[in-house]
């Protein structure tokens, strides 16, 4: 019983190894080599414990990391979607649930059960910490692109509309950080690294 | 004041970054691609948080997934040593020590103190949370290496018995795990991809 619980998880732990395979749409601060899921992961992590402080209400910073470490392991199934892809959908969709519970579930059952609902409070974003850990999520490619003279906002020819529209829920999570990004999507406009 | 600290912090953010191009030794799993240390840094968080019912005391789970995202953070400076090299120094070398002090240095005081102790605690792998990580640091390689074939083992020469010496520190932090290592090391020498 012990022994298999072992085998499941060393199982599972072997499996996520593709999150590192994933490639993102950002690349990494200036620089021109993309990013993949598991370095995204580890840096939101990190963001998360750093910038706890500006959360709009305190968080239970475990609850947070937890999120943001497992919150693309379902991409390893159904791959990245861009943020500025409007031909997909973002929400929640049926193929990413059922990634999940496919990869979790190959976890012993409560561990399997705790990491779904874990993964799918964070899709809900309605929780303190769902909202925090989404509004890291959404900071991370910002704090890129500028850093790479607009890196995928040039790339994909994306306006500030566009950036401002698809970010505006860091506020939910944080509104001094949203504040921060509203800046940097400012003088971004003004440095001419992203079309109005 | 309140400005000046999300500077510093996004500073340290950014800076981080550059643990996404500290190449390692070993390999994905089941790949000839190098690991760089931010990707083995979620990996470990996640092998920290399903494995964390095998750690021999109880221990707080927060304090070392914190760990093992920060502890290869000095490598930004210092560079990947690799677990066999004989020619360098593997402990809390003053190198490694004066680089934590002026990475984490770039944050707000309080995060940088709270920080470095927590590397030093890492380091020094005397707290329960301390020895529980360390074991997940060394047994990610082994992991890897099986699924490669021998991989780095094979690469540099290793035999069984160095690697029973320099991972069997493992057992501090969790008896179940290093059991479930050395069936490795011994399987992978009836195998053929460690020498004796």
């Amino acid at each position: 019983m012990e022994k298999d619980r072992l085998k499941q998880q060393m199982h599972f732990i072997h499996y996520i190894d593709q999150l590192k395979l994933i490639q993102r749409r950002t690349r990494l601060f200036g620089s021109d080599r993309y990013e993949n899921d598991a370095e995204h992961s580890w840096h939101l992590s990190m963001m998360a414990l750093i910038l706890a402080e500006h959360a709009n209400t305190s968080v239970d910073l475990l609850k947070v990391i937890k999120m943001v470490l497992i919150h693309d392991i379902v991409e390893i199934e159904t791959g990245d979607i861009f943020l500025y892809d409007t031909t997909r959908n973002h929400d929640n969709t049926a193929e990413e649930a059922a990634a999940a519970e496919r990869i979790f579930g190959q976890l012993p059952p409560d561990q399997a059960q705790a990491l779904i609902a874990l993964w799918q409070e964070f899709e809900a974003g309605e929780t303190p910490e769902a909202r925090y850990a989404r509004s890291v999520d959404r900071l991370e490619p910002i704090l890129q692109n500028v850093s790479n003279e607009g890196g995928a906002w040039m790339e994909h020819g994306i306006t500030s509309d566009q950036v401002r529209a698809r970010n505006q829920k860091i506020e939910n999570g944080s509104a001094s950080l949203w504040q921060y990004a509203e800046q940097l999507i400012d003088s971004s406009v003004e440095r001419g690294i992203l079309k109005k």
